[in-house]
């Protein structure tokens, strides 16, 4: 399963943007930073849970449901939801997303977040010449890590699901790529250890020049 | 959709029972007591996941993942996850069960969690043989909210969706049950808004006691 991909397809938050800048935001409106991570995770739940129960709902609407139930009024909401746009991607991926290009493989990122701000990020930082395209759940209707959602990414790539990698810090988006016919690759940037539950993941690097530097 | 349920099944972590004594726990570990909230999202998220990806473990299981996801050694995890037997009902818990039993409503307890779990703490504060059943999710080997989960706790209390009525302080856990054919009560304790992207309760009630006077 190491043998280099034909597509790679990026989850984005927090894989290949980096969220900690949010807490100032969360602290910004009398919040704790440590809310952040309980607020990520309770977005994610409720984003899971309409997918399996038959729902759905955008990144931004769940996440602004958390934050009101946070006891968060509706500026200060803008205020935290609005801090998504401005953040950075992580100093390992530049590097690594050139590396892949020049080694022909063909890039796509595909996030439970928005495309739109996706390719606001990327394009500020100059890589979204490297993508051909920016997805997002609102075409599947379905959250990573439903099957539907890989894909949809792998049908608009136009490749089958063996020859697509999907690249994740989150293990449950690792496990739902494999599950899916897709090979699996975790960033494991900050050394912790992968859950017994899930599925092994393929392939792991401590970054995405690490990866690359595997699929040379 | 006010009508008297033949069948109450109650969620357990939070509807019924009191988790906020965990936070003494991840204290003792050397966590922050805040992380309590981003455990206990966190495990749902990766329960929900597997369940919306083909896959499935105990609450058990994925709760330790988690910790040591959050850096603790085996001996912490231990000592986080064994406060769980030792939880208390919520005040209004007793009085509104009873109530709901003299009113004829057979009682069942359906949880993401362990149903001895749940059986030893209800045992504890003789509450345990107003209920028939204690059930859990390694029946179907599904989470709530999947439908599947429902279907497996109105089958064993031989009655049809629409003769029960799900009990929960989770709209994730309402909104499923709504969708899998149940009527659905939100116990609202904390006063926070219901989200937007979940279907509206039936019924909503600030604790089991209010609860149990609409139904008498």
């Amino acid at each position: 399963m190491n043998a280099r991909p034909h597509v790679v397809i990026f989850d984005v938050n927090e894989t290949l943007i980096d969220m900690e800048p949010l807490r100032a935001r969360f602290e910004d409106v009398g919040l704790s930073g440590e809310q952040l991570p309980t607020w990520f995770a309770s977005v994610l739940r409720d984003g899971f849970a309409l997918t399996v129960s038959g729902g759905f709902a955008e990144f931004a609407r769940i996440g602004a449901d958390v934050l009101k139930g946070m006891r968060l009024q509706d500026k200060a909401v803008d205020h935290v939801l609005s801090g998504l746009a401005g953040l950075r991607v992580h100093p390992d991926v530049p590097d690594g997303m050139r590396s892949l290009r020049e080694a022909g493989i063909r890039l796509f990122t595909m996030t439970n977040g928005s495309a739109a701000t996706t390719a606001g990020i990327l394009r500020r930082e100059g890589l979204l010449d490297l993508v051909e395209a920016t997805l997002d759940v609102s075409g599947p209707r379905a959250w990573k890590p439903a099957r539907a959602a890989y894909e949809y990414a792998v049908g608009l790539a136009g490749v089958v699901p063996a020859q697509a990698a999907l690249v994740a810090v989150h293990p449950w988006d690792v496990h739902g790529a494999q599950r899916a016919g897709l090979s699996g690759a975790y960033l494991d940037r900050r050394g912790v250890p992968y859950p017994d539950t899930m599925s092994a993941p393929h392939l792991t690097a401590p970054d995405l020049r690490a990866l690359a530097a595997l699929w040379r």
